[in-house]
């Protein structure tokens, strides 16, 4: 939907761990860069779990969910043990954000990857396959966990991914299963995938076997460009791509449903440098990047986008990756966010 | 066991693509470097499968691989369809080869690596998980595989990886599980880890998330050591790490069980260049160097080892990493066979 003279109002979940500081980070630049919006809190994650409410978000914010319907999201910490489930996984599951959506393109030279040519988009399924989280103990000694996948699970993510490629102006689709031993289940998505793809003859397509197809991205990711695969696999190769581009800890993503959307970082809550004011914003500001052009507001988002291409060329680092590339200045949390202010209008 | 001056028989399977090339190559190496072996070939494959044999091996074989107990296996191309399982499954779990033991170290700068320091054994457990080959259709449209992990099956191969880092003079030991979303499967890999862990206090042990896990091997595999995880992870980790490293196609691997014990490469049978005589041997030749460490014939293993460095390091390259490295000459597969002979007795 296009809404670029209307405020959108977003829930905005500040999270745990760095978190916090990083949302601070993420809005402040959101703000000055004159994105219009409102936002919502919305009360999920550690203390909502330990308030005795195992599913880490609370009624209220549901609530403020289904009305507002686009979420900016923090890390969370899940706490241990097996009484707590994924806030993650029950956000998508429950709104049926079925799409999660990972661009990561090189930052060469200014933060180091020995692919300088890559640009990728991982878009991994999102409600189904192991993260259904049907899981059991048969015996003492014996445990399982099912994997499940559907047809129309399979055709709305591929469709997805290929209307994407169409919208963005890329060239191929390659599709990642592991068929020669999951015949039924790798099967479908499979089978689903060329189904689709000879709808989308202007679009390059092809599959790969999971095992080969992530060594192949692990070893020459510049071959690649859009990447449809399921949850699991989707998990570990977006992770892959993320940190050999530069870092685990810059990239964003889109979870995107029907009716609902939420933007997130990547990467998880860092408990261990919470606090310290040093964490790197650039995941979750990615992810509010890809939330404004969401809502229509494509040229806000082109602008933070380009201020902070300008920042990191300018040398100026978060610890994360100061001195993995092309650095001149190491800076905390606040430093970054007023160097990305300062530079919007800038074209890097 | 140590059978150094006994001749002991291998079960040979040829197997499809290029197969028989690359295992005529190897046979010819060990057979000049003096390996006091015999062979007996088995029937495995394409044209067992194609003949009716839904398992891919004939009764005949599983006779001569349980007098031999010990199989040097080239690559096999299953046949495309529900109805035929995979061999390298079936050979493992019919044999309960529970251990799938893959070592990578970099060979720069003869064969390009962006990781000059990297030297990883990832230790695949290789019966149990998604493997397990259950599978179903629920409904028309929804299909269903059972991730299966089993108490004793973990213990096997992480005890496994912790006494061949002793072995192995290996510092470290790092456990790959999902478990903050399969809490009860990965859980309970990653349970049986710290149990075993804390009594090989000798050796450094870590557990990580296979998603930023994966994503750390493929950015920074020096440091790494040894890996131990299950089936699925482990598949696609080796491959990475292989490829990385210099090439999928110079990787070996042991399949090892209480009884017997399966040597092969860990690529395919690439049935694309098959019969044109370019294939690279290096990945069985690797099988079968660490085939003979297991049968006792150490000081072969490693004079074969020493004269297949010393091929690369001249730059004597198959076709598939010539240019990828310092290499001087483009050979096929019998030239280079015919360097490593050449080069018997030398070290690198
Ligand atoms: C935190 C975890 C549940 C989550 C996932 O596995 O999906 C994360 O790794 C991600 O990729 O968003
Ligand atoms: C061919 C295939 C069944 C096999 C596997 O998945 O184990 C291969 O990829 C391997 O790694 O040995």
């Amino acid at each position: 939907y296009k809404r670029i003279n209307q405020a959108t109002t977003i829930a905005v979940a500040e999270g745990d761990g760095i978190g916090p500081e990083i949302m601070r980070a993420t809005l402040n630049i959101l703000k000055a860069a004159g994105a219009n919006i409102k936002t919502e809190p919305i009360e999920v994650g550690q203390q909502v779990y330990l308030s005795g409410n195992s599913s880490g978000i609370t009624e209220e914010s549901w609530k403020t969910i289904s009305k507002n319907k686009v979420i900016l999201k923090a890390p969370i910490t899940t706490p241990q043990g097996k009484g707590y489930k994924s806030l993650n996984v029950t956000l998508r599951k429950s709104l049926g954000l079925f799409s999660n959506v990972r661009p990561v393109s090189s930052l060469h030279p200014y933060v180091h990857t020995n692919f300088p040519e890559m640009d990728i988009v991982v878009i991994r399924e999102n409600e189904e396959d192991l993260y259904a989280g049907i899981e059991h103990r048969q015996t003492e000694d014996v445990v399982q966990c099912l994997k499940l996948i559907t047809r129309p699970g399979c055709e709305k993510i591929v469709r997805y991914a290929f209307e994407y490629a169409r919208a963005y102006n890329r060239k191929k689709v390659t599709c990642m299963v592991k068929d020669n031993i999951m015949k039924l289940t790798d099967g479908l998505f499979h089978t689903v995938f060329k189904e689709i793809a000879a709808e989308y003859s202007d679009i390059e397509s092809n599959a790969q076997i999971i095992d080969i197809g992530s060594a192949k991205i692990a070893a020459s990711p510049e071959n690649f460009d859009v990447i449809v695969t399921s949850n699991l696999y989707g998990d570990i190769i977006s992770d892959i791509v993320a940190e050999i581009g530069g870092s685990v800890g810059m990239a964003g993503s889109a979870n995107v449903g029907k009716n609902v959307a939420m933007f997130e970082a990547i990467h998880g809550s860092a408990p261990d440098i919470a606090g310290k004011k040093i964490a790197n914003p650039s995941g979750l500001l990615n992810g509010a990047i890809l939330m404004l052009a969401h809502i229509g507001q494509a040229e806000v988002a082109d602008k933070i986008k380009n201020a902070w291409l300008t920042t990191l060329e300018d040398g100026i680092h978060t610890a994360d990756v100061y001195q993995k590339g092309k650095s001149t200045k190491k800076v905390n949390t606040e430093e970054f966010t007023e160097a990305v202010i300062e530079r919007l209008g800038q074209t890097p």
